[in-house]
């Protein structure tokens, strides 16, 4: 039995969280999911470092929706720095799923987003705990979480 | 019984760690408050580290409020970054608690800001220790701490 | 015996790891390849620590290719800065192999460049292993990887 | 018997460790000073270190001048940076001191500045040592070293 | 007997590690040099770090060389912050000397601004292992490497 842990926001818009655990629960069986939500994207490093030490998570998914401002931009690039940082004291992988509010132009479009680069990240999360072949497959292949694949260069 | 910290500067322009003392008082019982106050936003990395390892907090609200030139944005990153590696170090959460002095027009706007944001995160804290599940509850909501909450996306 | 670690990625639009693990077949016997592919550059950092600490490697090489737009900069700067982290945490080197969307004009030679430079940095990976005499002999010599070498400066 | 580390550069164009040296001689006994000089403020951090490791401060005072340029920007913030870490890692306080080049518009009025900053962050310095409660007596009152206090916000 | 690490790059036009190890050589006797060269700047942390743990050096100088584009700036910036990381860890002192390929107009001056400041920091090194009192009596004295000391300010 391998652990997930779910790290989420009450800041974000849309309920990534809870995208990932559902897209989780079609995936496979053998898996526990642990979900904990903190206020914001800057929270999250710690929240990991928690789900590995406290509730021994083999691997955290952690999801956020950074705003469109300047002060979001280093918010989420404080949080992201964090990520790696926590990632490699535990030795363990955690899937960054942020979200930027101006990656799309209207809320439909955000949601819509942000709902599918969560489950397709949760895929990799998945992958990485029980499939690594398939992530060597793939490797130099221009896959996207969210907007559609761009492929390899055509040479 | 549960110790939470209270990391302020003597450099902010409004007493924000007053403001969450008070918030805190007012939320329940079963919990100490150890105040420590620096000059600036770059001391509450090690301030917060200080109260963990000498004072056994379980949690700390480290609040600032960083000027509105490019160095002060400066100083507020490098007192982000730090915050988030001492989190890291501990274990334990610190909610950071920054008003940037161009958030608002006039010094009296700035001033609310500031007790409102304080106190708002003061309850993030205290959920964070006492009632995690009303987090998770708000997961994907838009709750911002200060202004109005955004709300999730209208789908 | 001596390992060398592939550590590679699905963001990527062309087989970069690959064109690295040819490379080293090719320079010479006595190594054995550990090949690891996760999403994109900033899964990059842990899944060096995870090919020293658990596959045992002696040194890895990072190969990615980041967008040419500015939230791809930043992450490619958090994925280098994790990257020396792990190095400085391990005391091994990880030669970081990135080439950025923008470095070529059409899909053809950014696919030259990419293989190119692989593979011209899986050579350092392997003189730092094998025969670090031949960096020290080609020290202040303008060496690039990817596009033509400069050459020391014209006195 | 407390001691207090002095940590400054050949880089600087004014004494500012002197000038923080002097008014620590006048704020009170019981303290023994040690002084350290580095070439610039990027060697400031294993300064801090060395302060703390070899020489058993309790606290270390960092003076600084960085230049005008851009460059002198980034060298400035990736001190400030190593100067947090420093911190975290021993659990004690470095106060920075860094007078920028372009804080003043002629060459008396930035040796002015430099010397009454240095003294301002002596005495908080001091402070943290010996008398925290009168950094709390002043959190959130708009106190400034070296310029003005601005004082606290009229609401 | 002290050691005294030279890490430099292939990348650099100029060599800067030969021109710090001759300056050594004309310094004084009783010191050990140990020479390690790496593809860039970026490989220098994890090059020191070695230097420190494999070949117990009391000191290393790190030589590097980026370019003039907005990228070698970000490799410098990573670079360097490696580089401060990698004193904190071991406690002992990196002097960093980087020569930007823009900081001159032709690759004539620029050759002599490299050997120059290799020069005069790898006596910054010698003073720092050998004779620490020499850095302290040019506190606040406005001293620069490679161009012209600046002098302190006129008051």
């Amino acid at each position: 039995m391998r652990t997930i842990g779910i790290a989420d926001t009450t800041f974000a818009r849309y309920d990534m969280g809870g995208a990932a655990i559902d897209e989780l629960k079609r995936s496979g069986t053998g898996l526990k999911i642990v979900r904990y939500t903190v206020p914001g994207v800057k929270d999250l490093p710690v929240a990991c470092k928690k789900l590995f030490d406290e509730k021994a998570c083999d691997i955290v998914i952690a999801l956020g929706m950074p705003g469109g401002k300047q002060i979001d931009k280093t918010c989420a690039h404080e949080a992201s720095t964090g990520l790696i940082q926590c990632q490699l004291a535990s030795g363990k992988h955690i899937i960054e799923v942020f979200v930027h509010e101006d990656e799309a132009n209207d809320e439909k479009t955000l949601a819509w987003l942000a709902d599918r680069r969560a489950r397709e990240h949760a895929l990799n999360a998945y992958n990485l705990l029980f499939r690594p072949d398939v992530l060597v497959k793939n490797a130099g292949k221009g896959m996207r979480q969210g907007y559609e694949d761009v492929g390899a260069l055509r040479e």
